[in-house]
Parts: structure tokens; C-alpha cells; sequence
């Protein structure tokens, strides 16, 4: 063992000594100083003017996690037992409360704050953020905006973690389809308790995040029984354990889903119910009561209407997961970008050094678009959430205007879907573009893959959720159709009012300077959309047209793949375009217009480009001008490279926060790696099970069984 | 504790009973009875005519591993530690040579046989294969065909494992270019030995498999010095750690890469040498060799050329690569496609039963595709596999034709690189269809994902690997365009000699019949390719032309995105269709064609619908065609719906080796996830740090930290 570690000190000195000199080639400074000398802007600007108001807080709340033992190690990489990684993020989840990096008036002054304080808890572990949102964000939602006074009571014990609560709406043989939920809550007059039920186990509440271990409360949807009638599902306080010894209460079954493909650190659970008996006060009823005679109560005449009336505030879900999207987006591609600089493969020719690979076009193409994503879905982000909070203020001093409330629930759905794709597709060819070592992980794209996978699922299916935004985006048509005005107080459809004169035009693009203008883009991106929704509008009709048992419902599925899908994708996109135009022409830092121009070019070609064989249907663009957008993307792509280490370090979390040897803002790729893998326990370990290495294995000693099945097998034929 | 196992046992009692009535609405034989009762063929029909000649085989070796205690579970579902996982591998692998599926009888008349184990030990867990074949396949080969007679006398040991061998070729700063490698062996005439060196930390090599903990050997590629030439890369058999303790030897430095994204019982390792010395039999001098008086021989001029015919015997790795991808394939569709059929989710109306979501266009859209792509790279592979081996068999006979062994080089780069990239999206995308179910580890979806990951990577990163095919197709254009014959033994692109004629075609399609003519769509594959590869010409000639300063490299690397790599994959997607089509034209079981040549033109359209841009650049389709064959996409996805529990029946494997409680074959996917999970050990367990939930956190109580730092933040703006 000494002759060993003789040797790696050895090596390891080499390590460092060589690292810093020869190999890069590059400037004091490291291998990235050259990229970092060619860019336009200064990162330091660009995350001042991207953090805007919040830049000190984020400052001042990475400092403090750094300051912190705790937050040494991000709880995947540590390598911990599922047990013990829980325990270590009931740990963490403590400590965060403890520091309080917002107090309740900061939240009502600008609750905003919120988001920035769960995405940077996420850039440093995925898992943590939701763990604490799920109780202190969501459950307690449910109490304030479900239920009525005597809900409120809990409030300070869940601040403090000693109520933890979970949600659970979604059961083991039903999600999307939220309607067909089985679990029931029959009420009971003469103890005036509702009884939960589980009818079936295919009725077990299933996938409930912190159920599995944490929670000892639940906000709990169950059908509302009153003698024989069903008024549909309704939200219950639930006590699922003691608070006294952590039990489950007698009736309650309560059970943990054991490991998933990420995020292990938070447990869900499963729950059933078997008549199980809460007190009448338990049903969250702000929208709907029962009298303690068994009468319901209801503003709503209608149970579906009362049930998304139910759920409307949650909205915020789907606005935080563009958030959590975008913060795993960021750290994925400061890896890959960095490391691309970093990492030289071939020469043009003998004795000339190696070109980084960043300088291919092929990996240019493949990363360069998501980088001008990142920022895109940045500025998209901001303006949607600040929409959010500011309609949920409204809300406070009266009813929200309708059509503002159907805009942003079509914005958030098609948002949330799409930037799920988008960064889910940025984190894979990440993990590729960093080649073999981007399989190692402790660079941290596997963990960020299979962290943000559930992103495309929970808070609805990108593909069920997406179809919100279709209906709504439909609906805008029909009243384009009908003479009715679009309403779009947002003005997100604002542009179907020019629908007829969007359809008939032409891409007036005659040279890549054209393509580059805003106005430009923004037209293809228009008629795009419109397009794809006159096309759905006729298939559907046709459809229906076509036979009768033809039923909307099936008419509405089968027009899903190239129309209604692909339009409300289109829709998104095109928003997010424009709300990247509308923040670049009022950055107050002028000089970092030029590249923000460029992020929005590439962003809008790059998604243009996919489309365009649907550009060409109606003919909206020539085959000359589909060739010049290909040009241009690539072109785009050479010109951002160049930006590209300095665009991700603006957006980057610390090193220590990143904690990625290849991702590291040294670029000293190699020097972090080898550090790392060497230093890591175990590396240099004799396998504990070497001896049963020997003796040599009698080969075929087993042979006899496999004969007796093969003469099975061949005289069965 | 009673208590709940009371209610658990009560629930699970449920769940039997429950699972095979009511819910599934099914017939006897369980959720997937209908769709199986739809399907035009028998899925035993189906298997034994894919399978062929294997088939009792394959059947034995299945039920021989059923048999087995040890092969009960697959190793990434035990959740056991790393080291744990490790030391089940090497039982196992201990197990498989005991039962030695194959003699050297069996591979000398076939040696397809060893791919066939391979892929069987894949389906069961999928880093099983690669740790055996590493040893006992790829440096056993390497001994074979790189050494001579001296080199033999190990081979035995090899197989019974007494001698574990690892192939090290990478270091830590370099991989795609092989050619920079930097350890060297320095011969030393005076003590008749190579003096292995790893001149900088940059130089340990890196990422070999079975290095980390296993390998008592490993064929070293290091630059051979003799004096002050050097003479390129060669191949050297290295002791690496003793066999009588398994500690490294002195000059060693190896360890472990620790933790990978997947594939984690196969320890991946690196390896530095300090001036350790071996002896001059220890190069593998087949094709190179040092006189003991240090004269270098060789047959080969040049070092590029002598590495490449080197490396040439070992190219059967990406042969291999198709059919564990391929195996990965079939587990994700058997696992997503059983699930599609069995979860349903809304219904039409009220009252009416909720649909399979396999009934949803969206979902067959994004996995019908994949159930054709499983089939067509099957029959793909098959033929490559053949030719595989025909070729090594004309090898032992004399030298092959060159232009076989280059047709055979690009096959296996490009059908590496586009079945490693069908697989990696059809798992996402099987992972995606199966809801939040999909991202439980029980159900097996994210275990696939991260361990075909690699493929992606290893024996060449696919982006570089099918440039290799780029090369080959313009060599062959170039041919056409001097008029030279197109050298083609295998046919793939004999279709360039009608090159001229096929860029002025345009496609004969009229209806919906003429899209599924295999003909008709070989015709638009060959069309594609050719025009991928004209357009590539033009643009590297005018690169080339536009200035003094272009190399044909920086040419090459613009040449990239749009063309080159394009057509490289264009043209193995032709391959696939004209393999498919060949195979189903002699298949000897009539009754399945009918169904093939819809997995056919489904495939060939769905791979042209991506590139309808492209076929329209030069009108070789119309807006009309390209609608018709968008349409036709769908309508087949919708026909092969009916088909596809069936289709995935035939190639599953058995369902303990699947081992995926929601890709059953029974299609009782919640009685078998509910059963699963409520038996998991843990999963009704009180956290063991439940106490430390309490007391209360002290909400703020570390707030000055964060202060502190805000303040500091604040006062430097
Ligand atoms: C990590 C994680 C945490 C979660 N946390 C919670 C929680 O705390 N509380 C809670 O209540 N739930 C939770 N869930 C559950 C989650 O909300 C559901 O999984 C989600 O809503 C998706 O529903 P599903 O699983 O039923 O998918 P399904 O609807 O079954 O989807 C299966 C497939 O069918 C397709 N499909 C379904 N309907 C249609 C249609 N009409 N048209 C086209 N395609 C269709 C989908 O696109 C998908 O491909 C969690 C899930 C996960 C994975
Ligand atoms: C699980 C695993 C097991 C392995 N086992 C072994 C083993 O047993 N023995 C062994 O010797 N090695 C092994 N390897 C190493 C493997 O062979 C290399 O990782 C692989 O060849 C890729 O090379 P790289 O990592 O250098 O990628 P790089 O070449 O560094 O690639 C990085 C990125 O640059 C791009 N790029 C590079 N060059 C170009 C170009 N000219 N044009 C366009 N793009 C380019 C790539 O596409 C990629 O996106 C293993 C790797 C893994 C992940």
C-alpha cells in the first residue's frame, strides 16, 4: 500500500504541475481564457442584467451555502444508501429553514423571491427543492387557498417542519385522467366525520411525494358521499402519522415506492384507506362544504367546474417546473460548453496542436442552440412567472378576468411541456458531446438527466397537458372564425387576429441579414402557428364530417400528431420569441443586445429549421429560402461558439455548487478529473471479493442442465 | 407493526382477486387478450422464424438461467452497493462459464452463437455481457490476432478466468484520436525489454473496463520507441496485478473509475506506468516486431496503416454493439407497448370505459415507429453479423478483398451509430409512454436507459465513428464521377452506379398503395443518399475553392452537419429498408409477411417523414407526396397498433428475465407493481431518522448568516 501511495503522490503532483502549463497551450488564465478573451460581453454584466433585482440575494444565499459543511457535497454524489441520502436531505431541508433566506414580508413584497430561492436549491441538488416545496409550498397552498380559517392553524407548524405535508391526487391505476379517481369520502351524519376509503387497491393514492417516509399529514382528493349521491372529488386534511411516534394511524396503510430513476433522496408513498375516519372539519372548504346535518354546500353547480376551480392555484406548479427545467438546463450546458473548449481531439494536421472540440461544426450544431434555449427560456420564464404572481395578487381583491385566467393556464401547460423537451434533449446530448468522460458520475450530467425526467411527467404529462393549450389555441380560432375579438390580455394570440391576411403571406427573407431581424422571425413563427391551426380546424371538421360515429372525442385524438400538437408547440415557441424581443429592446445594458440578438436568432432558426418541410406546404418560404435558414443556423452557431464560455458562465452556479470536475470554471478538465476519480474512496482498493477470483472456474462443470434443456427444446420442435 | 401487516395482507388479497376481474374489462387471459386476439400471426411463429437456427438454443439457455437461484434477479434491481453489485458479477460470470453455452466446436461451425449468449446475457442484465466479453472475448481476440504462438499458451487460463484481460487503448486526454496517444515502450537492448512509461498524467490510460478491480492483465497500446524513433502505436500483453495476491505490481498505478452512469457492476478503470519494465515477448508481434537486438520489423511502411490493420480484427465490437442495443430495444418495447395496452385513461363519455392509451394517435406515434425499427435492425443485423463472420472465416484463408473489408467498416460504424441512436430515443421515449410508472427503477425503463448509454460512446463516439462512413460513401462517389466501378461486394452502394439518373428522379407515388411498395420507398432511400452526397460534394468544392487558407480538413468539418453525416445516416437507413425487404422476400413463413412489410414501409417512411425537406430541395417529392406519406405514417402506426402486443411478444424475454412488473406478459400491471412494491424490503419502514424530524426547526435561527452576506453583496454594487 505505502509503494502505491508513493506512486500516486507522485503522479498526483504531475498532475498539478502539468496541468496549469504545457498541455493547454492556452494564456494564464486556462484553457478557457482564449474563448473568454473573444466574447463580446463581460459574464459578471450578463448575470447581473439576467438576475436583475434578485443578483445580491443570490450572492449572498450561494455565499451562505457555501460557507456551510452541509452543502459541501450536492446529496447525489455522495453515493449514500437511499436511507441515508434521505436523511441527510431532512438534514439539509432543516438547515434551509434555519438560514430563512425570505421571511413572510419579503414573500408579500415580492414573491417572486420564492422561485429564485427553489432554483437555486435546485442547481446545488434537484431533489431538495421540491422536498421542501411539496410541504411548505404546495400543502400549504392547499390549506390557504382550499380551505377556509380553521385550516390556517397548521400554518406555523409546517413553516417549521413539524407538520410535513404531501399531495395526493394521483392513484395507482389513474393520473392524467384525474376524473376517475376512486378513492371516496363518505360523510357520516351521526358522527359528523367523512369516512376514506379505498374501494380497491388500484384506488391507492400512489406516487405522493414525501408520503413514503416523511409526511404525517396529506391533503387527500376523494369522491364526497353524501347518502347516495357523488358530488365529485374534493380535497381532505388527512393525518396519516403520528405525531408522537411517526405511525401510521389505525385505517391508514402507508408505504414508501421504493427507489426511482431519480430524485432518491425524496421518498413518495402510497396510501390506502380502510374506513378510515376524519372529522368533518377535515374537507378543505372554501369552495364547497358540508353542514354538520349532511348537507352540501356548493358556489359551484357543476363538479368538474368546481374541481378546476379547485385546483386553479396550484397553477404555479407547472410555472415553477419551467424554473427547475431551466436551472438543470444551465448547469448541463456549463458542463458541456466548458468542456468542450477544453477538450482537443484532432489536428488539421502533423505538428499543428489540437483544436477544442467546440470547434467542429457537428458539435457546434448540436450545443449551440441549446445555449441560445437557455437564454430564450430565461427571459420567457421571468415575464410568464411575473404574470403569475401578479394575477394571484389580483386574485387577492377580486374575481380574475377569465380569459386571463384560460392565458396563462395555456401558456404555463405548453410552457412547462416545452421547456421539459428542450432541456431533457440538452442534458442527453450534453452527456454526449462530453464524450466517454460525460459517463462518469461524477460529472453530473447522469444526475441531472434523471433528475429532471420527471419534469416531462408530474404536475401532467407533457402530452396530456400540452393538449390544455391546443383546446385553447382552438377556441381563439373559432372566435377568429366568428367575427369575435381574440381575447388575449397578454396578447400571446394577439396575432390570430391578422389570421387570414398571416395565412396568405410570404416570408419576405432575401439574404441572412434578413433573417436575422426579429420582425422576421417572428413572422414565420406566426404563420407557423396559424398554419398548423387552420390545418387542425380543417382535419378536424373532416373528421367529423366523415362518418357518424365519428365523436369529438376521437376527432380530437386523431388530429393530434402533426396539428394540434404541433400548434400548440409552435404557439409556445412563438411566445418565447417574442418575449426574448421584447426583453432585448429594453435591456437597459445596451452592449449586450448584440449577443442576446444573436441567442434569439439562433433560437428562433433552430426551431424554424425543424419545421420546415411545414413551411413549404402552403409554400410561406421557398426552397432557396429554406437552404438560407440552414446556412444561417450553422452560421449562428459559428459566431455563438465564440460567445459560448462566457454565455454559460454567466448563467453557472459556483464551482462548488456545479460540482463538476469537467464542468469547473478553470477548464482545467483533466487536472479536476484526476483529482477527483484518484481521491475518491475505494479508488485504489483491493476488491474484497478478489479471492473468489480463484480457483479457475471448472468450465462446463454446469454444462448439464443446459443439455438437458436443449434436448428439450429440439425434441419439442 | 401487526397491525399494518394485517391491512397489507387484506389489500394485497385485494389486489390478486381484483386484478384478473373487473378493472381490466378484458376477457379471460387478461388485459392484453384483445389485442393479441387481434393480431395476424402468432408470436411463437413470429419468434422462431426471427430466431431461426437459435431458437432451441436460445429456449435452453433462457430456461437453463430460470433454473438458477442466482439468476433470479438482474444485478442493477438488487439496489446493492457498488462493491456488492461487483462481487454478484462475478458470480455470475463464474456461473456462465460453468454452463458453457458454447464449446469451441459449436463457434468453430457458427460462430454467430457467441453475439447469441451475448444478447441473451444482455436481456438479463445488460453489463453482464460486456464484462465477460471483454476478457474472454475482445483481449483473448486480441492475443489471437495480434500475437503470435507465444502468445497463445494464456488463452486457456482466459477462459477458465485465472487471467482476466482488459483492452487499454484511451487515456485520460485522449479517445476519438487514437493516434495522439501518449505511454510509451521504450526498448531497452542491453536487458532485452520494453520500458513502459506514462510520460504525464495526460497519458494514464483510461476508462478500461474490468481495469478498475478485476484484471490481472491488460494489452497495452503504447507508442514503441527503440532509440530515438518512434515507431507509432503497437499492442503489448502487460501484467498488471499478481495472481497470487491481486496487488499491482511495482511501476503499477491502477485504480477505479468509480461510480458510471450505469453499467456499474463493470468496473471501469485507469492505468499510469512508471518505468515498468516487460519483457521484449510481451509485444504482440504479429504484424510488427523488435529483434532482440532492437531492429523494428514490420510488414506496414506506415504507422497510421499498421494500427489500422490492428485494430482490424477487433471491429466485430461494433457488429456486437447493434445486437445489445438491439437487445435493449426489445426489453424498452416489450415493457412500454404491454403497458400502452393495458393503462387506460379517459374515455370518450360518460358511462363509456376509458381507452388504452395505445388507442391515443399520440402515443402511437411516438412508439409504433420504434416497434418497426425493432424489427428492421433485426433483420439488418442479422445480415451484418453473417457477413461478419464470413469475412474473419476468408480471412484465416488469405487476405480479403479490400474493398469488402471497407464496405463492411462503414456498415458497422454507421449501424453502430443509428441503432445506438434509435435505442437511446425509443428507451426515452418508452420511459416517457409509460407515464409516472415509468420512472419507478422496478419497472426497469431507467436501467436500460443508463446502461445503453455508452454504446453511444465506446468502440467510437457515434458522431465521429459514422464519419468514417462519410469517408467511404464519397470515396465511392468519387468513383462513380471518374467513371470507375463502384466497388460494392455487399451491394450497399452499388446503387450509386445509377447515381446520375436517380438525382434527376422524381418519385412515381400517387397513393397511399404506392407508399407501401418496398421499391418505391428504396427508391426515395437511394434518392436521399444520392442527393446527400452530390450536395456534399458541391459544398466541400466550393469550400475548398473559396480560399487559400482551407485545408481539407477544416472542408471536411464544414461539410458536417447538413451533408456528410446526414448522408452517412441516410444511407444506413437504405440499408436497413433493402435488408429488411430481402429478408422478408425469402422468409419462409408466409403468413408473417403480411405484417413485416408493414413494419417495413412504416420504418421507410417514418425515417423519410424527417427528412421531407430535403427530399423536396430538389422536387424529387411534392407537397401532395409529402402530405400522402405523413398521412401514411399515421395509418400505419394505427394498423401496427393492433399488431404490436404481439409483435413484442416475439421478442421479449421471458418475464423473470424482463423483469419489469408493468411489462409483464400477463398485462396485470398493477397487481404486479403493487405487489412489487408492497413487498419490497423497507418499503413499510419507519424512517430510522424520524426523531430527528423533531423538534420543531428553529426557523431563522442561522439567518445572520445569510446577512451578513447580503450585506456584504449590497455594498459592493
Ligand atoms: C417523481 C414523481 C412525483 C410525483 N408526485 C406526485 C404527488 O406528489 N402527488 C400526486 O398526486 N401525484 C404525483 N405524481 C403523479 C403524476 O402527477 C402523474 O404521474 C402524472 O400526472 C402523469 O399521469 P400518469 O402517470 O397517469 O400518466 P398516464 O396518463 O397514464 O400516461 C401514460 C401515457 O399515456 C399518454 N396519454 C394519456 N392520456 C392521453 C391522451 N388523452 N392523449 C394522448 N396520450 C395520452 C401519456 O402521454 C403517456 O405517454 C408524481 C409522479 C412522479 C413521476
Ligand atoms: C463505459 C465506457 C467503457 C469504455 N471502455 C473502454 C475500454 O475498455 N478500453 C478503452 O481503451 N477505452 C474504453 N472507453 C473509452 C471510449 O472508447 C472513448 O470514450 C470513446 O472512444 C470516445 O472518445 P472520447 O471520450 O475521447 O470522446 P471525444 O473524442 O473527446 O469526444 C468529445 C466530443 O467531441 C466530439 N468530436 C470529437 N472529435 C470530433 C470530430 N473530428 N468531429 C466532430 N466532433 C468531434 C465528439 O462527437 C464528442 O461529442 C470506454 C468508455 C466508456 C464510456
Amino acid at each position: 500500500m505505502e509503494r502505491v501511495s508513493a506512486i500516486i503522490r507522485h503522479l498526483t503532483f504531475e498532475a498539478q504541475s502539468a496541468a496549469s502549463s504545457a498541455q493547454s497551450g492556452a494564456a494564464a488564465g486556462g484553457p478557457l481564457a482564449s474563448y473568454r478573451a473573444k466574447s463580446s460581453f463581460q459574464p459578471e454584466t450578463m448575470r447581473r442584467y439576467l438576475d436583475g433585482r434578485f443578483y445580491e440575494f443570490k450572492k449572498a444565499m450561494y455565499a451562505t451555502l457555501l460557507q456551510d459543511p452541509l452543502f459541501r457535497l450536492p446529496i447525489a454524489e455522495l453515493e449514500l444508501s437511499r436511507k441515508d441520502a434521505r436523511h441527510q436531505a431532512i438534514r439539509l431541508m432543516r438547515r434551509v429553514i434555519e438560514y430563512q433566506f425570505v421571511t413572510e414580508a419579503d414573500l408579500e413584497q415580492d414573491p417572486m423571491i420564492a422561485l429564485i430561492v427553489s432554483n437555486l436549491l435546485t442547481s446545488f441538488d434537484v431533489s431538495l427543492a421540491p422536498k421542501l416545496f411539496l410541504s411548505c409550498g404546495m400543502f400549504a397552498q392547499c390549506l390557504v387557498n382550499m380551505g377556509t380559517e380553521r385550516h390556517l392553524k397548521y400554518l406555523p407548524m409546517i413553516a417549521t417542519l413539524e407538520i410535513v405535508g404531501c399531495f395526493a391526487l394521483t392513484e395507482l391505476a389513474h393520473g392524467s385522467n384525474v376524473r376517475a379517481m376512486m378513492t371516496t369520502a363518505t360523510y357520516d351524519r351521526t358522527t359528523r366525520e367523512f369516512v376514506l376509503h379505498s374501494p380497491s387497491y388500484l384506488a391507492t393514492k400512489w406516487w405522493v411525494g414525501l408520503l413514503g417516509q416523511t409526511a404525517n399529514y396529506a391533503v387527500v382528493f376523494a369522491r364526497l358521499i353524501i347518502g347516495d349521491k357523488d358530488h365529485g372529488l374534493h380535497p381532505f386534511l388527512v393525518p396519516i402519522r403520528t405525531m408522537s411516534d411517526h405511525m401510521p394511524f389505525p385505517g391508514v396503510t402507508v408505504g414508501d415506492l421504493g427507489s426511482k430513476l431519480g430524485q432518491n433522496s425524496l421518498d413518495n408513498g402510497f396510501v390506502a384507506f380502510n374506513q378510515y375516519r376524519i372529522p368533518r372539519e377535515s374537507l378543505l372548504n372554501r369552495l364547497a362544504d358540508v353542514t354538520p346535518e349532511g348537507e352540501y354546500v356548493s358556489q359551484f353547480s357543476n363538479a368538474d367546474r368546481l374541481f378546476g376551480a379547485t385546483l386553479a392555484p396550484l397553477s404555479g406548479g407547472r410555472v415553477s417546473i419551467v424554473g427547475l427545467a431551466l436551472t438543470n438546463l444551465r448547469s448541463a450546458l456549463a458542463i458541456s460548453v466548458r468542456y468542450s473548449a477544453a477538450r482537443k481531439q484532432f489536428s488539421p494536421s502533423d505538428n499543428v496542436e489540437e483544436l477544442p472540440v467546440i470547434e467542429y461544426q457537428l458539435q457546434q450544431y448540436r450545443l449551440m442552440p441549446y445555449v441560445a434555449a437557455c437564454y430564450a427560456l430565461d427571459r420567457f420564464y421571468v415575464w410568464l412567472s411575473g404574470h403569475h404572481f401578479s394575477q394571484l395578487q389580483s386574485a387577492r381583491s377580486g374575481p380574475v378576468d377569465p380569459a386571463l385566467v384560460a392565458e396563462m393556464h395555456a401558456l404555463s401547460s405548453a410552457g412547462k411541456a416545452v421547456a421539459g423537451w428542450i432541456t431533457r434533449d440538452a442534458i442527453q446530448t450534453s452527456r454526449e458531446c462530453c464524450g466517454g468522460h460525460g459517463y462518469s458520475t461524477c460529472n453530473r450530467l447522469g444526475v441531472l438527466r434523471d433528475d429532471n425526467d420527471p419534469n416531462l411527467t408530474y404536475e401532467g404529462d407533457n402530452n396530456v397537458l400540452i393538449q390544455q393549450t391546443s383546446k385553447f389555441l382552438m377556441t381563439s380560432l373559432r372566435n377568429v372564425m366568428t367575427g369575435k375579438p381574440v381575447k388575449s390580455p397578454l396578447g400571446s394570440v394577439a396575432f390570430l387576429e391578422q389570421f387570414s391576411t398571416l395565412i396568405g403571406s410570404k416570408w419576405a427573407v432575401e439574404s441572412e441579414g434578413d433573417l436575422l431581424k426579429p420582425a422576421v422571425l417572428l413572422h414565420a413563427m406566426h404563420y407557423r402557428t396559424a398554419y398548423l391551426l387552420q390545418e387542425a380546424g380543417t382535419k378536424l371538421q373532416s373528421i367529423m364530417e366523415s362518418g357518424k360515429d365519428v365523436d369529438t372525442f376521437s376527432a380530437w385524438n386523431q388530429t393530434q400528431v402533426h396539428y394540434l400538437h404541433a400548434a400548440a408547440k409552435a404557439y409556445l415557441e412563438a411566445v418565447i420569441v417574442a418575449q426574448f424581443d421584447a426583453a432585448i429592446q429594453s435591456c437597459p445594458t445596451v452592449s449586450l443586445r448584440g449577443v442576446l440578438s444573436k441567442l434569439l436568432a439562433l433560437f428562433a432558426l433552430w426551431r424554424l429549421e425543424g419545421d420546415i418541410a411545414v413551411l413549404r406546404e402552403d409554400d410561406f418560404i421557398t426552397g432557396q429560402q429554406a437552404k438560407l435558414l440552414k446556412e444561417t443556423v450553422l452560421a449562428l452557431c459559428l459566431q455563438v461558439k465564440d460567445e459560448a464560455v462566457s454565455l454559460v458562465d454567466a448563467v453557472a452556479p459556483p464551482d462548488q455548487i456545479l460540482f463538476s470536475p469537467i464542468g469547473r470554471s478553470d477548464g482545467e478538465v483533466y487536472k479536476n478529473l484526476y483529482n477527483t476519480v484518484t481521491t475518491t474512496p475505494g479508488c485504489f482498493e483491493r476488491a474484497p471479493w478478489w479471492a473468489e477470483m480463484h480457483p479457475p472456474v471448472e468450465k462446463g462443470s454446469k454444462r448439464a442442465v443446459f443439455d438437458s434443456y436443449l434436448k428439450a427444446a429440439s425434441s419439442s420442435h
